[in-house]
């Protein structure tokens, strides 16, 4: 059983479950783990763990619509040494700061893997679920696709530096106020563009056509890919950028975009057909699934 | 560094973190990570450490004397089967039902060793802390002491029936809603009475007078036991049995015993000494630290 297989058994269960984060009581609550062998290249600094990490965790909040009201960590490594915790630490909370949100401590363990989990909470009585994309709705994305496909293969070349640079991304909270108020249906990309639409399509019972033209893609993808295969993969299957992914109304998004801090790029449109499809062909369910498929 | 320095920076860092759970913007949140190697012994079901796992971050709600409004847990383990899954989940919710709370799911992750990370979240606007006691208040624990350490050993024994029920405690939420309109000071035994006395002297500038004999401790302890000093550190050291630890003035016990639904035993008093002592002698800081020391 792979890890989507078990999320949606875990959804299926549990109705408050199954989108970006959960929403029981007006709280939005969301929990990541994160571990040294699939999440932290090596040259990740512990400054950047303890950023992504948090920030993973409040992605998942800004998914929702919701602002980021804190965020906790278990911090769980062989030896809990001070500066790398000071420097964990550091990460998290200006993470946090980036976002308006409060980071308030957490837990330490020793495991023989570095490992992290991470718990925001934001609030809303109001969410942008997965589940209300219309067709005619325009497919938006915020921000760059790529930065963490590109972060990876810069760790494995040894530009740390630069790979840290891109491996810490702003939660798109401030981008997820905005869009609550024109956004159908919304989630992050943290599975890739690829597989977001894929989810977008089976919740919101609809399909979607690409345009894979469109695709706002980081630079550094360009400076990394070894063909046009590789760079459309790294751009819309790695994953992992936590931008936004939403469908918004036509009529919406002039509004929507001009309100926006950050980019709002069109990259499709929402269909009736039930296939996700890329300027006609059909695109695979391909991305990132944690517990290999 | 073990862990307590390490937590001990963290707070010093972390003015919302420190006590058993942080308090921010009248939300009550905590997280902790348990895993196979240190936590769950072999025979511990999944339907176990869901419980006990998820158990462990309500108890640091009830510690702060807050209602626990809801729990998350990541479940990371090397295969992700459905039917350990399912009985994890079960657990998990059963104890958030046992307390008025609700399981609203969570993260999965393949790992090497069986890790979970579990958050709970309360509500309070005047959470009951570490910092309160005032000599002459009297000590005292809800429950029985022991629960954990004999379960333990009856793990070791093959026992794993009466280990596993054992093991499932019942997170001390109603008691500590009780307690917070009695108690100067309060947090939970999850690191043994003897440590939590001291992490209470500690925070509360004071002293205790213990009174071992008073000890309320569970049955199965003896059976375990091979002398009365193992006995003895089972009972005081071992800890992990979510029982709350809270000093209460003299004129106000009654009242809060009468109100509870659980035993509460008085098994000692504050102090202007500064010093913990059971019977006139210095009782060592001694009790379960993760990470060795």
């Amino acid at each position: 059983m792979d890890e989507r297989t078990a999320l949606r058994l875990l959804a299926a269960d549990l109705p408050a479950a199954g989108d970006d984060a959960a929403v029981v009581d007006g709280l939005v609550i969301t929990t990541d783990m994160l571990h040294e062998s699939t999440d932290f290249p090596t040259g990740t600094t512990r400054y950047t763990a303890g950023w992504r990490s948090v920030g993973a965790s409040l992605s998942d909040v800004a998914a929702m619509g919701a602002p980021a009201t804190c965020a906790v960590a278990v911090y769980a490594a062989p030896e809990l040494d001070e500066g790398e915790l000071d420097d964990f630490i550091a990460g998290a909370r200006d993470v946090c700061a980036e976002v308006g949100a409060s980071y308030v401590g957490g837990d330490l363990d020793t495991h023989e893997e570095f490992t992290t989990a991470t718990t925001a909470i934001g609030k809303t009585d109001d969410p942008v679920l997965r589940s209300g994309a219309e067709p005619g709705d325009l497919l938006c994305v915020t921000g760059e696709l790529g930065r963490s496909a590109a972060a990876v293969r810069l760790f494995e070349r040894g530009d740390s530096d630069r790979a840290n640079d891109l491996f810490r991304f702003t939660p798109r909270v401030a981008a997820g106020l905005v869009l609550r108020e024109y956004a159908s249906a919304m989630m992050d990309s943290s599975d890739g563009l690829v597989r977001s639409v894929h989810q977008l399509a089976e919740a919101s019972d609809c399909g979607f056509d690409l345009d894979f033209d469109a695709l706002p893609v980081h630079d550094a993808v360009a400076d990394v890919a070894t063909d046009d295969d590789d760079f459309h993969a790294l751009a819309t299957q790695f994953g992992e950028d936590f931008e936004l992914v939403c469908t918004v109304p036509e009529a919406d998004f002039a509004a929507a975009r001009d309100e926006l801090d950050v980019e709002l790029t069109v990259v499709g449109r929402v269909t009736d057909s039930g296939e996700v499809l890329a300027d006609g062909d059909p695109v695979a369910d391909r991305g990132y699934t944690h517990g290999g498929d």
